[in-house]
């Protein structure tokens, strides 16, 4: 079990891309229901994903925001792969590029499929009011905004987005 | 994943408790929204357990039935600890009983808390249509009684249900 502490981007332009040392295709879906989760009837997202050849099981506690329980566990490809079939929602799919900006590693997610237009980045922190220098195409922060989130964007992808959700 | 082919029967008198040859204590509880299964909105009920001094994860296809996908994996028993208090439902307590009988290994439950005062005893097969001596403790069949499956106990136990739920 970790305490995640993590904010997260709006990405701007194209420069990150450039800098990014790696990238790592992405599967993802969630074996709960969506709509419990937000009514508050479950307390945890389960999660499974497959990232290039190995595959996770997943547990975040639902608190909003910057700190969560995680919990994470390999399992093999094939399992994850049965798992993602149960999986309720949309899928995921999104290349994740790994930046280092000023000595933090950067997450950039690219989404594709239904979520495709829509990039975000992730820095993960040691403490929650640890000062971070921004790189150049971070733009506004969503840390807190559950749409942003992968279980919302598996049930209402950003292409289905309104105006107004889209900012 | 396995795919685990069982039958489940309530147990009458005492009789197989002699014949134990162990006894397990269970604790364990569930992830997801039991409304959510019920309804088709969530394909797979996702446990937390911990039995004896070990702790496992596992994840169960919700067809019903005799036959379903079935995947288990061991995890800390300290992140198991911190899993039950992110279930939702009620927990189950238990005591599992093993007992051999014409070559099969039947599993005793004897249920606690909300639950006690119910016994039930299941046994797996290696296939559907296997044939299989029946103890003398073993009465009617509820394999495919819904409302004997853990999750549904966790959820509305024994000890709430009416005289025609008791059969």
């Amino acid at each position: 079990m970790g305490i995640e502490i993590e904010r997260k981007y709006l990405v701007t332009g194209d420069d990150w891309r450039t800098a990014a040392h790696a990238v790592i295709p992405m599967a993802q879906g969630y074996l709960n229901d969506t709509a419990s989760l937000d009514s508050g009837a479950q307390k945890a997202s389960v999660r499974v994903r497959i990232q290039g050849g190995q595959a996770f099981l997943n547990m975040k506690s639902r608190e909003i925001g910057h700190t969560r329980q995680e919990f994470d566990y390999p399992i093999p490809v094939e399992d994850a792969r049965a798992l993602l079939a149960l999986c309720v929602g949309g899928l995921i799919d999104k290349r994740r590029h790994l930046v280092e900006h000023d000595g933090l590693l950067w997450e950039v997610d690219e989404f594709l499929g239904e979520n495709a237009g829509l990039v975000v980045a992730e820095v993960e922190l040691e403490h929650a009011d640890q000062a971070i220098t921004l790189p150049g195409w971070a733009g506004a922060e969503v840390t807190d905004q559950v749409r942003y989130y992968n279980l919302a964007l598996a049930a209402h992808p950003f292409s289905r987005w309104s105006s107004a959700e889209r900012g």
